[in-house]
């Protein structure tokens, strides 16, 4: 397998972390964003619709959006609950975090990133995302009010598809995770896993 | 089961379509924008967040999100390839639908269709969920363009997913149909399916 990861995007980290975490290899081909070899894998049309990360099979096929390549990876692993209920609640968690985070938490933090992002961060539209972003962490927040793990008491892709723009909100989004302690908790269980990587390893 | 299903809306058709197509039975509360069973549903925590659509379990249980909702209800179905690469491909168009399509092509149409949508139904905004709408639409006609399904050669959650919003894109959002007669076809594949119901009835 080859994963073709951008090592400062969360989303690129999510299968990264998921690849330490189950002892799994992949070789890495790093595509930063501006870099020589983003602009060859696109010029080459390894990546569908010139995105990142993708994860191409030995057998050729590709396979292209962060949270499909999360499942395909913990299939077979104890990061998907082997209760049908569970599986469709860690599922529910993955389609909120792409519908209602994502979009939130990790464009401010790419609006605050990176350079050619800079022009649509105007006050007014980060200001927005400041409090729409607290809003979707109290979501979170509530939910670890008596729960170590997102779905069925431990951890699931859930957590990990959660974890990847969320830990990074404070320092790089400006979200004040003060207001959030049993978020800060839960960052801290990640991290405690064995085979934990961070976003810069 | 009892589904939460608000009858204009794409998402809550997704489930609705999924169980007439396998035969399924489920007990569906009609709780349409502004009615007073929304209203009630929302004042008795029932939904989470107070969003539709809601599947309620027999075990009370409670699964939320539309793409998980059809997850959940498509396993152990040939609504889910057996293979684990089409599986994974499948999930990666329903989180494309919820990334890239939904935010574009079902909030023109909700834009267009919801009287408390109306104040944000400015000329420019119509103008650039027009634009980026037609590009997302694009996608999918790419796709079609060699293939009859999204995904391993026959019909999957993932057409239906699609479906949902796609096929009230020119008559509620006002997208220039003609352009992408691969998808016309595939409309047309989708309601010509046993038990298919639309999304009025």
């Amino acid at each position: 397998m080859k994963l073709y990861s951008m090592p400062s995007s969360g989303n690129s980290y999510k299968a990264r972390l998921l690849l330490a975490l189950t002892g799994r290899a992949a070789e890495i081909v790093d595509c930063e964003q501006g870099s020589e070899a983003l602009a060859r894998a696109r010029a080459g049309r390894v990546l569908p619709y010139g995105k990142v990360p993708a994860l191409v099979l030995d057998d050729g096929r590709v396979l292209a959006e962060s949270d499909a390549i999360l499942w395909y990876l913990g299939e077979g692993t104890a990061f998907i609950p082997a209760d049908a209920v569970k599986r469709a609640q860690m599922l529910g968690w993955m389609f909120w975090e792409q519908y209602s985070h994502e979009p939130v938490i990790a464009v401010r933090q790419a609006l605050l990133s990176y350079p050619d992002r800079a022009a649509e961060a105007t006050p007014a539209r980060l200001a927005d995302l400041l409090e729409r972003g607290h809003a979707v962490l109290r979501v979170i927040e509530d939910r670890l009010a008596d729960a170590d793990w997102l779905v069925g008491g431990r951890v699931s892709l859930a957590d990990l598809c959660l974890y990847a723009y969320t830990h990074t909100a404070g320092t790089r989004g400006g979200y004040d995770m003060a207001r959030f302690p049993g978020i800060g908790a839960w960052l801290d269980r990640v991290r405690s896993l064995p085979g934990y990587v961070g976003l810069s390893s």
